[in-house]
């Protein structure tokens, strides 16, 4: 396919055609040289700070917030993606979910205690925690219900952070779980962990212990500083690539069982009705999926020319493994460049060279895992898993670009 | 040496032991499953905000201030190391220098023209700019001047960060700049690019076009989000692993030219006088350098026992190869472990287990680079550099730990 079809041109191509083809920079000319002085030369500039903040919240990317009129620290915050570039989300930007807002913690009085199938039960403060080793990961962590609207039609026209962006990624800094649960000594018919958490919901899940003592850790950091209230100050469960509920916030009590407690979490929530009205339960795992962020519905083009598709692709299972781009509907996919470094349950970004030619196109993003999974079109997701779910949605995600240059969210 | 001098133990047996030896969880006892009803789940949280904020200013890490009292926005702050965990340094917390304040700069008017030795001189707004290719790169920015009273006695009892935190690491993102020189036109002539900001004190530094076209970058995002306007709001070059002068914030020109400028901060700033009296000029790279965050000055132990040495390690040459720690005054060194991934110009979190039996024992760190450089003590670098230089200070950093619990920083 040429170019002229809407579809992309090789990164080497890009590059070795920019100069012409881009033509974005305009032309200096005779005044080279002899820039004006700016005012801010002739004026001092604001001070310093204790802690830094972004420009002006009339400009800056921000959370929009969809919460339940009648129980108002019911509902989500979303990651603006549509509005950021990298992988890692900066904290004032992390998505929340609560269910019954965000509990105030003493960090002074503040302990967790590990009880039920252990040897000794154990509780640790603050400082206990600080004297364990620590690892850092960075890692995404996504709702189970991130992209539910698109169960249904029709297809949301909001920015695509605010359908998509219940997904956000930090490096975290905490103590392995295994090293806490192995001291307290692991009974032999201790096959779950049950975890709670101090806020008014008093979110409790059951996780294998499998997990737990895999890459699971108690964060008490994020992106460097310590967890903010909102994420779940002073300590929350890092439960890598699993849906987000996993990842307790406010963490109360880690209570080892021979089953899962089935609680409301583990039940009427974060299960999905399947076709046959059975219940897909302790689906943890999220899925793998991507997304283009530029361009994306609520940005305009700028006019016909070389742009860069860029998006973001994370897997529960493994790494990204590829990713590719089509500008023709699918008809025809092209591979992405992924940004190194590609690390293990987190967000990557990728990108890709598009001349857009003018005439309307539809942009998809596929992405493969080294598990060797394959992000679904949204028919066959629908066809594997009927119109009664509610979580895990990964398919394939189609903007329109239209011939004015306007982005639409469609089914396609 | 036994664990009993102070010297450390393995990772492998620190794990193995930790049950007995750490001891640091509470048994919980008889009243195991039988935990207080909490207060937070009695009372609904707080509920959701469009950009979030740390807990609370009293508690939470801040950057110290030290700014001159004639000249109010110049000055610096510093990044809390001592306070911070991970690599990763959030936006609210990186350091600052600035000359002349923070310029507040309207993005719907900001250009940056490229001119001098280019064979179309060009100009590009913040809309031209998104049209081009991006590339992320985690990487510290350092100012040239971080640590700079130890060249000189006593030494500081000031927190780690309020000495050595000029350094943060973030996730850059922006456009290649050798993508916008090449569009412009790169005369055989040219040799060294000179770029200025927009700040009142209109920062002007020469750099190397060797370097312009190699990784430097024309940053447009940090961690995620926009630059910040303390960092450089709207754009700033990102110049991986060179002295945080480099870095030009506030971008408001880049000029080619066939030799640098010899502008005020080519010289009278950012050079160093050697023991001759002769001038070390351009001395862009930062050089292999490492810390022990913690414990650190004003942190106490608490107790005997096991503890993680946490520290950073970072080189402007290529990656982190190697951290050694020694608790016994650089006597004997063992290996620290290096947290994955190790990236090239990025800060690189290292840990190691260490016993402390109570008596006086003195920390040290000392990095080396994968370009072979080793972090030099304190005494071999006044030998080699004189007692006149101001900066590029990057000698091992020795902390004592006294017997009552107290941390000081020592030259030792």
């Amino acid at each position: 396919m040429s170019s002229a079809d809407n579809n992309k041109l090789s990164r080497r191509k890009f590059i070795r055609n920019s100069a012409g083809m881009l033509a974005t920079g305009t032309t200096l000319g005779a005044t080279a040289g002899q820039l004006d002085v700016p005012p801010s030369w002739q004026k001092t500039g604001r001070g310093f700070s204790n802690y830094g903040q972004p420009r002006d919240a009339r400009d800056s990317p921000i959370r929009w917030i969809s919460a339940d009129r009648s129980i108002e620290a019911n509902g989500v915050s979303w990651t603006p993606l549509h509005d950021l570039e990298g992988t890692i989300t900066p904290n004032g930007l992390h998505f929340e979910r609560h269910h019954n807002g965000v509990p105030d913690i003493d960090p002074a009085t503040w302990q967790v205690s590990i009880f039920g199938a252990v040897e000794k039960p154990l509780v640790f403060d603050l400082n206990a925690l600080h004297r364990y080793p620590m690892q850092s990961k960075i890692a995404f962590i996504e709702c189970g219900g991130n992209s539910n609207s698109l169960w249904h039609s029709p297809p949301s026209q909001a920015p695509a952070g605010y359908v998509h962006g219940l997904l956000s990624c930090s490096e975290w800094t905490g103590v392995p779980l295994s090293l806490l649960l192995r001291e307290a000594g692991i009974k032999p018919e201790a096959k779950w962990l049950v975890a709670d958490g101090l806020d008014a919901a008093g979110v409790t899940v059951s996780i294998p212990l499998e997990k737990a003592l895999d890459d699971t850790l108690i964060a008490l950091y994020q992106n460097g500083e310590p967890v903010r209230p909102e994420n779940g100050f002073p300590a929350r469960l890092l439960v890598p690539g699993w849906e987000g509920i996993t990842h307790v916030k406010w963490l109360r009590s880690l209570q080892l069982s021979d089953r899962p407690l089935m609680s409301r979490f583990d039940t009427v929530s974060y299960t999905d009705l399947l076709k046959d009205g059975s219940a897909e339960r302790f689906s943890f795992e999220m899925e793998v999926k991507s997304l283009i962020t530029s361009p994306s519905p609520g940005q305009a083009m700028s006019g016909r020319g070389l742009y860069e598709l860029r998006g973001l692709a994370w897997t529960g299972n493994g790494r990204v493994e590829k990713v590719e781009v089509s500008a023709n509907g699918g008809r025809s996919w092209t591979e992405a460049v992924l940004q190194e470094p590609v690390l293990d349950k987190a967000l990557t970004r990728f990108r890709a060279p598009w001349r857009w030619d003018g005439s309307r196109a539809i942009l998809k993003s596929r992405a493969y895992d080294s598990a060797g999974r394959v992000q679904p079109e949204r028919d066959a997701l629908l066809k594997a898993k009927g119109s009664n779910a509610y979580y895990h949605y990964n398919a394939i995600v189609s903007w329109s670009v239209d011939s004015d240059g306007a982005v639409r969210h469609v089914f396609a």
